[in-house]
């Protein structure tokens, strides 16, 4: 459909200007490209954007040179493995999740220690408070990992379930289609050697009546280019048959990989906006964190060891009245 | 010293003008306090202080109700238990290196995971720096750890070695003194009893002499005399010696009580000087974590899907020519 919207037409046939024993195209695994020749002619079919629909349309020899790997192939498994990407980051940030949730379970557990817990007055108050300040620094990174949980692994970890199986389809459609071109093909070639054997027939049987004159022979003759014929009609029936099913192919091809470059700019953006959002939680946890200092920086700006015995002395004092000289 | 310089006059003797048989003081545990009537008399020697030096004269009798604690023995107390506070302050801030080191060790182990470091393009640079924030962040939070150490931790730790043994020390002097003000006390009683005595062996004979003049009598009387005289003169002597006592007892009191304030207050402004260092530390932190995320923001901003297909693309492509129909 995304090709149509494109108004690609499928393999443009009007450059095959047939001639008599030019061969105008090659085929590499039953797929028909134009002579280096006619190469130029191709324009890209969409020049500025690198999409994926341009430039997979040949098969890639695995590194053996044994097997064919066919480009959509490629494209596919470049969706597989950016699959696969997104949730080892999701796994990674499971595990920076599970760091800060050590580290705010630390931080509260020693703020609740009680030491020095006795320290008394001004200093008494500002210790507490700072002792207070890593239970909130623990409430900040325990939030943190909360929300990293929520905000970014949990949407990370989110693929459609049948991904990986729609994928399979996709895989299989377009291999089918390969087969099909391919069996069609073979029908091309056996109905070319038909047609061959048919005038080679023919021009024998027009051979023999060049040196002998004959109503059977021309009988022949007539029977022999009447079958030439059939297998002409039969070897463009043929090769009709293989160019739509090439066609069909050729659309899916286009079709299929813009599905995919949509999907790859899906996943790419998504993965963007959720890593974006951890930076945001980030700064919210360093801004949040600073604030749990301040109340102390404040009682600590007030710690005066004046008050402290003041408060201590009105406490504790055992009484003010100073011996004198004793008298006889 | 302390006490020269405040020109502190030791016990005020001239409060006293002792009328036989009036008693001006009250004592007690061997200290000599002046009546209720006398109090007002007594101004404090730092008056807008809430100076030691003024508020620890008379002992404590504990819970019990038994044992005396003296008020000096309070002030130390109180010094030892700062010296504890101080100990276990530093013991918290210890902890809080151990959480701050682990922290730091957990994100640069998490940094160095190879979890999705095959993305590519744009997102796989924001992707790589985003992990390698992490060690940045772990090389923030080992700082903090390490300055927490030599900044706070340490300088909490440093006592001088002998605070223990200097305060046994002082306690012992201040117990010293009060065993021979003590001592001189009971020299007192005695004396006072023997005059008390000697008056009234002094009282019989002159009652005698009245009933019969007696040359014998008249030398008895003499002589009782001189030895009720002799009496006073020792009573003298040893209220004398007692009141030395407790004028060095009580400039000792001043003294010492004066130092403990001082050193009270040295520990306090130290304490809070490294609680502050810890608070900057703290911010510290927090700050240079914001930037290390700074990048990651940046290479956030500038990924794009186009440019990861792009690169992709030129990489990983299979052929850009496109198949042509096949002709007969």
């Amino acid at each position: 459909m995304i090709a149509e919207r494109m108004a690609v037409k499928s393999p443009p046939s009007n450059t095959q200007t047939h001639t008599s024993g030019v061969i105008q195209f090659k085929q590499i695994n039953c797929v028909t490209f134009p002579l280096p020749l006619h190469m130029s002619e191709q324009q890209l079919l969409k020049p500025d954007e690198w999409s994926y629909c341009d430039y997979f349309w040949a098969d890639r020899k695995d590194p053996q040179g044994s097997a064919n790997i066919s480009g959509f192939e490629v494209l596919l498994q470049k969706q597989l493995k950016g699959r696969q990407m997104q949730k080892e980051m999701a796994e990674f940030v499971r595990e920076r999740i599970r760091i800060e949730e050590e580290y705010a379970k630390n931080l509260s557990k020693l703020s609740q220690i009680p030491l020095a817990a006795q320290e008394e007055g001004t200093l008494g108050e500002a210790w507490s408070q700072l002792k207070k300040s890593l239970a909130d620094e623990a409430e900040v990174h325990l939030k943190f990992s909360s929300k990293l949980q929520s905000e970014v692994e949990k949407p990370l970890l989110i693929f459609r379930e049948n991904f990986k199986k729609d994928m399979k389809k996709f895989d299989h459609h377009m291999a089918d289609l390969r087969k099909q071109l391919a069996s069609r093909n073979a029908a091309v070639e056996k109905a070319r050697k038909a047609l061959a054997d048919r005038q080679k027939d023919l021009d024998l049987k027009t051979q023999q009546l060049e040196i002998k004159l004959n109503s059977k022979i021309e009988e022949d003759i007539k029977k022999a280019r009447r079958k030439s014929t059939q297998a002409g009609d039969e070897l463009m029936r043929c090769v009709d048959l293989y160019n739509q099913s090439q066609s069909k192919w050729f659309e899916e091809m286009v079709t299929s990989s813009l599905e995919l470059e949509r999907l790859e700019v899906e996943r790419v953006e998504m993965i963007r906006q959720h890593l974006c959002q951890y930076t945001t939680l980030r700064h919210e946890t360093d801004m949040f964190n600073q604030s749990t200092i301040e109340p102390v920086d404040k009682l600590l700006r007030s710690v005066d060891p004046a008050t402290d015995r003041e408060l201590w002395v009105k406490e504790h004092k055992t009484g003010e009245l100073r011996p004198v000289d004793m008298d006889i």
